[in-house]
């Protein structure tokens, strides 16, 4: 479904409306650390998040009847975002249900992109639901945050991107929620950088891929955790990719993503939100694993809620 | 005193210790602008502000038998840990004078490279007796935070940085304190980029710049404003070279700060202190003046106490 080819082509399709966002370095974090890490930062990148790329990929590919009743999704909140965004760089309507507890920023960001705002109970049956009665009544194109080949195929962009940038490196490591990164990511390094060992990471009250990994088939999230963004379940196409191609999942607790969100606000200067640092939390956590490796960490989104800061301090 | 090949030099010599700090741009503040904004990442440079290139130029340029005794300044703060880094990479002591306001995170800064310090009261009287002090006590040689040639050069090569990333820079706009950035800025201009217009930014509760250049000589700052790196009066050799090649000085109000320190960190997901926005803040309160325009922005420093995050909001 995948190849090295149609990730080329995607790469391609979608440069016109991304960032090729920066590759940064830390001396301070190599030293505490003990390795040589390259931060690829998509907190940068549109619509504050690597979602931006999968969402311009899936609707670039749809056909002009497709688009035409425009697209929807459900979405916590990045997802949600770029979704609207692309649908707003081809002018057509997009249709986004949110749980009603979804950070304000990514809310706004929705709005802000022209997109109409469908609030939901946090469950995931409640969502789907709601999302189904969207559809009906718009006639709208699903687009989903990650069970969607097109999204992966985006999404893989990002990996492709450090590799050629960085080259050589040992490990690459993203964060996994529903998995759109880290499998696509996994198969960016199975074609272009096929010695890069390939890492997820995860929250520890969110550690269902990690569960899954262990038990082969995909289980379910209980989702306790500052990460917002990383609450969903692994899907088949994600969970398929990520247990033939990634090696682990790192898990690690909320006062580790803490300790690393305030480490990369105060040392890097930038804004990175608490799901997007949770792969550095990891590398932290098990640096002694990584001595002298060069790794690269995909800071994935940046939008948080600066009200919010002092409580993650 | 400074020429285009001492430029040269310098940059040279602190090449191997400093940053080639990123180019960052944002598609969002360029249609709020109407202008085509470069923003040169010095939040991100060594010890989180452009302090780190003079204080290493300075320090460099010392002889071995000047340096053995070690260094000494006084500093609210961000050329303080840049000279106390210094001189920890030249393996010599360094005794720094701080008035007791001076935010948390720039003392713990300067005594995590290794610096003495010496707390004192927040007034120029007090700061400069107190170095005399210090100074005639240990032998050490006192590096002025701007008063001074070889630490103006250093702080020039951060804008030669940014002609040789960008070409054809209508604008070039640094915040202005004691002077040192803009006028090392302006003489790069004059050198590398002889075209491009040299504009300094300051609060108007610090508006002596601003008052200087109408009235021909040195204004007293009377120092009410949330830009705590802003709060010294020009020098004699600053004011001199940004009489003649600054085109303007132009202020905003602290509000204006704030709104443009929550923009650069919600849209370009940077933290950036609040003296290190003001240039943006003037060119957002004077957008029609460039419209057009392509004008490279130094973000100055990104050392900000977290913990004041939701004060500036």
């Amino acid at each position: 479904m995948i190849t090295q080819q149609s990730i080329t082509d995607a790469h391609e399709r979608i440069r016109p409306y991304i960032h090729q966002t920066p590759v940064l370095t830390s001396s301070y974090l190599d030293e505490l650390t003990g390795c040589k890490l390259f931060f690829k930062c998509e907190n940068m990148q549109k619509v504050g998040a690597f979602k931006a790329r999968g969402a311009m990929n899936a609707v670039l590919m749809l056909s002009g009847d497709e688009l035409q009743k425009g697209v929807a999704t459900h979405s916590s909140g990045n997802h949600a975002q770029a979704l609207a965004r692309a649908a707003k760089v081809m002018g057509v309507p997009s249709y986004i249900v949110m749980p009603r507890t979804a950070p304000a920023i990514k809310k706004a960001g929705v709005a802000g992109y022209g997109g109409q705002i469908f609030e939901c109970e946090p469950t995931l049956a409640s969502r789907e639901s709601m999302l189904a009665d969207v559809v009906s009544k718009t006639g709208a194109v699903e687009i989903h945050p990650f069970d969607n080949y097109r999204i992966i195929e985006g999404q893989s962009t990002a990996a492709k991107e450090l590799f050629e940038t960085v080259n050589d490196l040992d490990v690459i490591i993203t964060p996994v929620g529903g998995g759109g990164l880290l499998s696509g990511t996994a198969l960016a390094a199975s074609f272009f950088s096929p010695r890069t060992v390939v890492l997820g990471a995860e929250p520890e009250g969110a550690d269902d891929a990690s569960r899954s990994m262990q038990s082969g088939s995909i289980e379910p999230s209980q989702a306790n955790t500052i990460a917002d963004g990383l609450l969903t379940n692994l899907c088949q196409k994600t969970f398929g990719i990520i247990k033939e191609h990634a090696r682990e999942i790192i898990t690690v607790s909320d006062e580790e993503i803490k300790a690393a969100m305030r480490l990369v606000w105060e040392r890097m200067k930038i804004i990175v939100e608490p799901s997007g640092v949770v792969p550095l939390a990891a590398i932290i956590k098990r640096s002694k694993d990584f001595a002298g490796k060069k790794i690269g960490i995909i800071f994935s989104g940046g939008n948080v809620d600066l009200q919010k800061v002092l409580q993650y301090l």
